[in-house]
């Protein structure tokens, strides 16, 4: 089936609505802090309003008159910008660094021109042109990178001036194969829109991050994403059959077939490039039917261990429900607003959400197994309400921490992942880095992926902001990394690499590994012009 | 668990039987064409005594006195050997190519030497010294490559000379996680010997390629190995989890967890990398329980596009059984000895082997559901004997064929694999191409590895072998192999690139992707000692 016989929705080329420079999603649907809750969090923290700074001039735009007039040739007048507030939203990405300083006006990584290509040929010549004008590119999506990965730093590469590459305009579903189900997909498109397309066919993608409803199919390819639902239908880049990727060196379509023996699989080199190696301009994905039956429920574990422990004994008897998550002592706390259980012992143990969707057999059936397998090792169940309460509020905490960052109150996240035989030692070891650069923070932590051979570990943290919350933060981060690194576990499950992980990657990779990534961008991006900075060591 | 508390087979160290060089396997366990086979074949194909020459004196070896003491200085005396035997069996490796060009006295690619270094440290040893002395090194595991992938051209590389570096030594179980259910394992295990090793601890690997018996778990990674129970436990190179290699530009280790989204995932790229990037010293797999059931049954189909939509439905489904495959109808008639049922309508149909693994709990509820499913498809049960009858002879294939050739009949094995709703047309047209290019030949496929959105296809021949069989085999090769091209599939599903495929490669990764290749190459091995003239286009 291709793109003439595929409905295309009436939206499918507008631009999308832009969320706002300093804060996270659609305006409309944030809010302050309820009262209950910042009375709750006053208990805890010094709450005062924090206002953004938000009226500061952005830094004069490096791109010359004769450049703009040659993106206006290549691109037409329309797809070309340069007002402030189009450069200002394109300004680093939603970590709370970036928030921080977007709130505290700080505009300098603003890109010096906005660029809106409309399909494939348009990125390729938007990328001979920056090559030949020694111009960095930047590819946008959903601007919601948390790791500094749309922070590039052109005069590291001898480069003069940021072009951000918004891919909004490409939104298409370009080809459906209902008997192989697959989908080939622009990279544009946010999870909702890729989602709403397939459902007109019957068919779903299954994907669903934290940042779901403004992230990009082409940004979940280029950070390796992990959804809620990867228990049941795998991380994005185990989604992906097939990509197309423009390179400064030329096209590249890989994923002939859904695995082979043909080499090294170049897939992996360019799921995960961050936009350092290409900009995906398709991205072929396995579809699945629309699940007939969504069942989320609780279960109660008297300790972080035991139940992870469950969640490791049912992935290794390859029997995962399609959503398994679990709070830590303090994050079930404070999921039931209960903070003085955190800390404390004889708490109210570790809340895990378990859900199942499919066909009412198959739901049956995995249910029948799992529930079976949880009772044995101890597991309370706590029915239907934990589950549903978790589904209904599952892509609502960036909006809860710009309503904590109003009130003063420090909110970031950071997530890490390794092999079960690890996972204490590194809960440990991080947990103790947070709390020891943190004096007063609060770190809460969940399991919300699980493999055959280990699980990640996601923390929350909230801190006192003070007078200066980045100068208080990073220091924190950076010992929470340099934990991770000591504990021998991945610098990231699924924020990606970007800026802020960079200096731990080579400890990962190794010499010979940050060699290898030096010689293949070399290879596609001889000039250095995609994302200079971001990602290569 | 460490290597000290691991216990080791006597074996471990000694070194493994040799396959003849102009034959397979363990000669014990090879007996002639029956009498009624051979009468059989002899219906459809001339058959004659076919002997081998093997009284060939080898090739001069081209290593000098010099070099030759160095090694045996690094490496020790006895472990670095040139008589002919030794030479003589790391010729090549057991495609019929391979064979017939032994069996005719065609000795020109014998290795100068061959070295058995015993540890990572040695493996980088040699590496260093080849480096310097301008000398190919080939590494060689179980020596049953089927595409040319122990065939170095040390010219193309400026070299002089070729070092087999075989990995026989390298055999130990080296590190076991029974909490994150991984093992560490040597290079240089042969299938059954890793095995044995993970059994003494209650666990398996669960791969069983046909070349099992004597395959490696270095090879196996190296090449992008599948094994029958796919379905079951995955590709070869889903389970593996970590890797060292040894690499002409140092020490390389990929795999501090599961996954991650620490960049593009370089594991990826040293997996299949059929040792043109370096030596692959430890394979970090998932294991699991060993199964306490085994059951397989057969079903008849149809049609081979019935059998292989009910396997469609079952992949999709996530449905899948431990071993799934499908014969088609001529493949199904020489099962059941009816050479007159080939290219017959109203034949038996088509025999499909499910096999099911692991607890009785686990194997009784997927037995269940499988059999609904196939049942409501419009299969119909065969019971266990099939099953059986699949189970004790399924490594015996290549013994049958160096009988058939003794018997003059040439026969050979290729495989492919694409998306679907392609299955069809590339079946058709790799059919038709060998049918032309091999006049009497008797083409024969099955489906024995299978994904949610595609199947690999896998295609034996057999014709008369004539005059000069290699002559005969080579144009019909290339024929399937432009077929595969033209139909959009991969060159190659889990027999590896070598020299056979390489040209048709870049065809399939494009010539970006084989600009990456050779500038990974290039970073990891500047004097391109390794495998030269193997897999880089």
């Amino acid at each position: 089936m291709t793109t003439n016989e595929l409905a295309q929705p009436e939206t499918a080329t507008a631009l999308q609505p832009e969320m706002p420079a300093t804060r996270w999603g659609d305006p409309a649907h944030a809010s302050g802090l309820p009262d209950g809750v910042r009375d709750l969090v006053s208990l805890v923290f010094p709450v005062r309003d924090t206002p953004a700074v938000i009226d500061v001039a952005l830094p004069v735009s490096r791109i010359t008159d004769g450049q703009l007039a040659a993106l206006r040739e290549l691109l037409g007048v329309e797809h070309v910008v340069t007002d402030d507030g189009s450069r200002r939203v394109r300004t680093r990405g939603k970590s709370t660094p970036d928030l921080l300083r977007q709130r505290s006006g700080d505009l300098t990584d603003a890109p010096d021109v906005v660029v809106r290509p409309g399909s494939h040929d348009d990125v390729a010549a938007l990328l001979a042109w920056a090559g030949t004008e020694r111009v960095a590119v930047v590819p946008f999506g959903g601007g919601t990178a948390v790791t500094g990965g749309l922070v590039a730093d052109p005069a590291s590469a001898g480069l003069t001036g940021v072009v951000s590459l918004d891919l909004g305009r490409m939104r298409r579903l370009l080809a459906l194969d209902p008997v192989s189900s697959t989908a080939t997909l622009e990279p544009g498109l946010r999870g909702p829109e890729a989602e709403a397309l397939l459902a007109q066919h019957g068919l779903m993608l299954g994907h669903f991050p934290q940042s779901f409803e403004f992230a990009t199919i082409g940004g979940f390819a280029a950070t390796r994403s992990s959804g809620q639902s990867s228990a049941g239908y795998g991380r994005f880049d185990a989604m992906v059959v097939a990509l197309r990727v423009a390179t400064p060196a030329g096209d590249v379509r890989l994923g002939a077939s859904p695995a082979n023996a043909s080499g090294p699989d170049l897939r992996e080199l360019f799921l995960g490039s961050e936009g350092a190696f290409g900009v995906i301009t398709e991205v072929t994905v396995r579809v699945r039917p629309l699940p007939e039956v969504k069942d989320y429920e609780g279960w109660r574990w008297a300790s972080f261990a035991d139940g992870a422990d469950a969640m490791r004994q049912l992935a290794q008897a390859d029997l995962l429900p399609t959503v398994l998550r679990l709070s830590d002592e303090n994050e079930t706390a404070i999921n039931l607003a209960d903070p003085e259980g955190i800390g404390g012992e004889g708490n109210a143990g570790c809340l895990m959400i378990v859900g199942y969707e499919g066909t009412p057999a198959a739901v049956a059936a995995k249910k029948a197994a799992v529930t079976g397998a949880l009772t044995a090792l101890g597991g309370t169940a706590l029915g239907a309400e934990p589950g549903q309460s978790w589904a209904s509020g599952r892509f609502n905490a960036p909006y809860l921490r710009d309503s904590l960052l109003d009130n003063g109150v420090l909110v970031e996240t950071l997530e890490t992942v390794t092999f079960w035989s690890n996972r204490e030692n590194l809960y440990t070891r991080v947990k103790a880095a947070l709390e020891a650069a943190l004096p007063g923070a609060m770190v809460l932590c969940h399991v919300s992926h699980v493999y055959a051979t280990g699980c990640s570990l996601y923390f929350t943290v909230a801190a006192p902001g003070g007078e200066d919350p980045l100068a208080a933060w990073l220091p924190a981060k950076a010992a929470a990394c340099e934990a991770i690194v000591a504990a021998g576990a991945s610098i990231t499950h699924h924020h990606a690499v970007g800026t802020d992980h960079k200096p731990y990657l080579t400890a990962e990779i190794g010499e010979v590994g940050a060699r290898v990534l030096h010689a293949v961008k070399d290879a596609v991006d001889p000039v250095g012009i995609l994302n200079p900075g971001v990602l290569i060591p």
